[in-house]
């Protein structure tokens, strides 16, 4: 384990900038971190602390989280002579691993005023720099531990964007509960300016199905959660998919129906839910003095009819699907799917609210598979075949949450860049809503 | 629609003796019936209201809801002239029937000291005569709507079964929170008298795997529920199983080992579960001035130690596989495996506590599959693919709970006979404790 | 201590039987516990074991709870060869005396369906016979304990009385729970037969107030309990009393005014209440059909216009008194008027309904005192000045709820014979509504 | 009604400068509200949004609220040409006057990032200068409605003082959830630098009681609220109060005696709290490492066995004083000995701890009747007779709160200069302990 300063002097190591892919870890590293910081600009100090619902975190907390990720995993184990920023830091922000130690209370981090959003912003400092002095060391081509080192880095590169897209829907949450609606970004929602295909309706996409590999190869350079391991063979039946999302619009329809009175399209559970919690639209739908409206990042804006319906839980997913005489995709089904169209994802960017499928309308192209809204699938959220929790506490990053939770596919307009690909499994519980998540049908054919 | 006189009028007609078949449906729903009021013999007048938790129900309502299935779902239908009992029991007995109506709040049937056991005994009776008299109408080689009935009767014959085995565990629960602990039988429990073979420790059984056919096959003549069907291939990778179940001194070794205080071992869900209610043990375990006892349908009885470990929940179930090296079955393995050995139900008839499994050393074969406790899977209860819910308010028989719950396999020692097969799909919340759910270890090889 | 044998033996000496009021606490003993087996005849089995709340108590506790008083407070301490019934018993009907010991969950006393009423029913001749015993042998002139001993069976029989309206307010309560609406007797409500006083209006008595001796004697011969003592001096202004207690169709000209949906008549914590649980009427008020009902003791009946509202919270009580520019009597003005009043109880008797005030229109009494609906004072449930708990268990009796409570004056027609005199302090909180509480007006002259 | 740009042109009439008690107002009114915002130097902007629990109030809502305050009840109806800040916060800081209109959710004022520190600041300076234009109109001899104007600001301004003790409370609250334990003030505790008495042991000082005039004039020139009067005559009997309150020391006695384990000391309902909430000491007791410590606005310190016992409910002051064989004293015992004395308050200035009584071993005075911790008296907080609630959204201040708390009399060492009285009624809920609460012992003589 190389000391602090063995690391800094190592600095000006020529040896160390040889191999490409390490230096482009180093780059992948630095851009993610500054990524982070860059979401925080148009928050004030005081939004740095909102947590309006034990299910979200306030964005200093993913700050600090990200970094303790980073320290914990990295910086402990790999750099012996490491001085952490402050002690009291390893408790409040650990998220959920028990083999490192105790939690600080999830539904309390609001509570958290200090450390301070400066200390904060020291402590990211701190963890950055002892980083980039620990990854040119370590990518030196006779450091022992080089394989690991890289491996847990690139986790925690992907955890911390999974963070950036939960620092943007938590904090959509938060805001929401104030009543004079404060966008996060005071930029006008300029959004889609195309041309809409909604009056076209929606196309069926068909595939045949049969034996295909689910699941992402382990031995593969590219990187992969462990929970989309082990690729394993499934057989799919002939089916189709809609090569869009559905839209406001169409998800007006089925409230119009009565939807959301009606327990014939819903699962027992679901119409619980829809009964305790008295929903009667999508999340952040709102009136204002009889206008159409909904909560955005960009505050109080106009529903756009041809924009994807978001913010379902899998329970509004699943009953819509129903009402419309379809389905949910299995996620065998969409990777199916997703694989064969080949394309990967394609990042909005600085759009943060799903935007309308464009009018191809002689493509058999699915739409918006990664830029939008996540996809419920029918799937619950359990272990691929053979599937092994890792040792230690890097093993609690997935496995023991495959339970009760569904699994969704694609990615979102909230989506970091650099991120997604068709093996990719997101999972919430069945009654989560404050994900962008939408959904896309599916029938047997 | 035949009137109740003609009904009655027609029982003097040989003819409608001919079919085979339907001499049995008649026959099985009589002796099924009076199967349900046989097991009231123990009962005081008192026990039958008591609900000890809204996830029970209370004996005299499943004597009455198991009556309103026939009245709602034949009776009134396809007997003209039947005159309801009582109108309203239409929403007294009505479990979770919306297209039927409204539903008596589910956690104060408890508080329905009326009807009395008295009124909901000549309630069963008004129902048995008009069904005798439909029946033998129905079963008329001539009556168009013969084969609609059949199933139904069929259906609601399977389902009262089910309602025998929750009046017993439902029962079991409740008196369980009397401190006096009252046994429903005040016989004594003979259990098993052979030589068990716990010293010997349990045996591995193999399987291939490979493509099979899981689920029923609905154009069978053999009954069987829409959940398991439709039937469809399935990729099994080799596994092999336990040729017996865990017992109470398995899991003893696993408390010992500090398996309540480890999250390592447990889902995530499962471990807030047992932080939330404080679980240390299974259910109805018990310690009486240091004697290891436990509640049983006898009351308190000694623990033995070479008894299948019965009362866990999914959760406990899954931290103990994972504390032994193994896992859960998936509910394919399970089935692939019962379905190979070939062997049915075989009921363990008086005998109301989980045996232990025999000492035939030289046997590969799975013991226990039926008899002593229901067998936890790793599967999710979800459709199998081309699931549809049926029409109407029988759709909502299973359909509708497919999520968020568990499959089990096998049987219990409280199932009744003629009712269990390798394709059945039991289901509950992985919380769910007050079943006779034990486990089975599963390996891949 | 005398031993049972002796206590049996001593029977036939003639001079026990010398004391004229030992004999008649005997008579009122027996008497009075036979009053709450009389309370039962109505019953079915199956209503014995309801609880529809955590704060009442089944039928067949009370029964048991009333024998377990004597047992613990008279038979234990005082016979020393008596032999208990069950010893589980001391913690199963243990209301809440923490010096005797542990007590059952009060919320779960509906889950004891063992000991049956039969065995509850031996129980209580148990401890008759054993009293019986006692008593014959406690008022010799020469047994040394016999103030104690008397003073503790006075209690016992006051004890009783209380728990023979609880017995009636408890299971009122749990029936109406059963949307069949059971009566507890099926005689025909005669209620009312005489003229109503409603179009006449109600009228208000003056009093001068002044220095005024509230509270009992505790030297006095006549019972009372321990929290209506020490008398002490108070001063009171001059006020005036309603004569009558508020009407169904006063109450109901509240509602009409909005009463329930405008916080400026209600307390803060009443109107959080109002909000929380919904109230929009008093606690048994029914529509049917358009009709307006409530429902009794009787099962479900004709709302009557001139009837004493009843089943108040405080909070609406004090709500209505605010609305009609009036407010409730200090506890020390309402005995104020029923001593200068001189007239004791007068029981309805069998009705058990609140009766309508007769129409003496000259008369400048107070009507309805004890007879209907307890009243709602305005004064909080607090010791009277130099009050002291008492020592041991039985100081558990009163004292230790002296707080949060309010008091109520006068009695009820539920209420039994013999149990009240103006210095009786019941005690209930704000929010409770399932007494027979109603109000009668105070002013400021 | 005069407009803003009147009431600017006249700031320069010299004339309404004449009233002496009007400048001394407008003074009292420009210090107070000073004295809120110097509260706040020692904050980070995170700490202004920390809102712990519902019973507490962010420290920005308190800064806003006050405004609000003048907002409503001054500027809006008595300046004609007052323009509103921002509508919405009538809505957000809105505390509970109905009258009013509706308020933004209590438990939620932790969510409302928005408006930032710097607008509550902008927000309260519009409001200043509005007050100070209205203030030198409204005081000029000839305007109509000088005397209501000035009951009004008056009103303000006392309402603004309770807020600045509510402000410490709070946020002592607040920061207490804090692992890190971050103190208010970062300057170190003095505190008490004298000699204390504890060794000596309290004396017991004796009054004769007799007909006492409780509570204060309504027509005195000196302010009081409305739940201080009508004053009227009681009668209290002979009695003494110990001269100093419980200490830390003389608590812990209690604590090891097994005070929070004997259910013999306590009020039900106060037992019922200590098992549900696992009280087993103060507050803000902590240990560290072995080292007896305690919370408090300057961060974690030792805690001071001389020090009065602080943050107790009043289930624990009752029994404290039930197991020291003493009471709590009534509040009219406790006014009737604070006016006997004379003496009024003496603030303790910048220390935000109560401190222990000063050793004057000869003097029969009552210490710490106003600087250190408020005192619970035996007395429910209910209107004094004859009490009125005023009319209008004013009258909403005090009396719909008279029910379920209790009073507490004296002061404590957060209390605001210039705030406190022998008359001044303060009052909570008994189980509250969050504010600067202990005990003085009383008895009867």
């Amino acid at each position: 384990m190389p000391s602090v300063e063995a690391l800094i002097s190592l600095n000006n190591d020529a040896d160390i900038h040889s191999a490409t892919e390490d230096n482009g870890l180093l780059e992948q590293f630095s851009k993610t971190r500054q990524q982070s910081v860059d979401l925080c600009r148009p928050l004030e100090i005081e939004d740095y602390g909102l947590q309006a619902a034990a299910f979200t975190s306030p964005p200093k907390w993913h700050l600090a989280h990200t970094s303790w990720f980073f320290e914990t995993f990295l910086l402990k184990p790999f750099c012996k002579e490491y001085t952490v920023f402050h002690t009291a830091y390893e408790v409040l922000f650990n998220s959920y691993y028990n083999a490192i130690g105790k939690q600080y209370s999830r539904p309390q981090r609001g509570l958290l005023s200090r450390p301070t959003v400066n200390e904060v912003m020291k402590y990211r400092h701190h963890v950055d720099q002892a980083m980039h002095a620990l990854l040119k060391v370590a990518f030196h081509e006779h450091y022992s531990e080089r394989k690991e080192v890289s491996r847990r880095v690139q986790l925690g590169i992907q955890h911390e964007k999974q963070h950036q897209e939960l620092f943007l829907t938590d904090l959509k949450y938060s805001l929401s509960k104030n009543p004079l609606y404060p966008g996060y970004s005071s930029i006008k929602n300029t959004s889609y300016q195309g041309e809409a295909d909604l009056l076209r309706g929606s196309q069926w996409v068909q595939y045949q199905g049969g034996l295909f590999h689910l699941g992402a190869d382990q031995d593969s350079e590219s990187f992969s959660f462990d929970n989309e391991s082990p690729a394993h063979q499934v057989y799919i039946e002939p089916f189709e998919l809609s090569d869009r999302l559905v839209t406001n619009a169409e998800f007006q329809v089925f409230i119009d129906d009565g939807g959301y009175h009606r327990p014939e399209f819903w699962l027992s559970d679901g119409w619980a839910e829809v009964q305790r919690e008295q929903w009667r639209q999508p999340l952040y739908w709102l009136e204002d003095e009889g206008c159409l409206m909904e909560f955005t990042l960009y505050g109080e804006q106009s529903r756009s009819p041809e924009q994807p319906v978001c913010h379902l839980s899998a329970y509004e997913a699943d009953a819509y699907a129903c009402w419309a005489r379809a389905r949910l995709p299995t996620e065998a089904e969409w990777e199916f799917a997703a694989v064969q169209q080949g394309q990967g994802e394609s990042i909005s960017g600085q759009i943060f609210q799903p935007i309308p499928a464009e009018n191809n309308i002689h493509s058999a192209q699915l739409k918006q598979l990664y830029d939008s809204c996540w996809q419920w699938t029918s799937s619950a959220y359990r272990p691929y075949p053979g599937f092994k929790v890792g040792a230690g506490a890097i093993g609690e990053y997935n496995g023991k949450f495959m339970c009760n939770q569904w699994v969704l596919r694609g990615g979102s307009c909230v989506s970091p860049a650099n991120h997604l690909r068709p093996t990719y499994r997101n999972f919430f519980y069945p009654r989560d809503r404050w994900q962008f998540s939408g959904l896309r049908l599916a029938r047997c054919i």
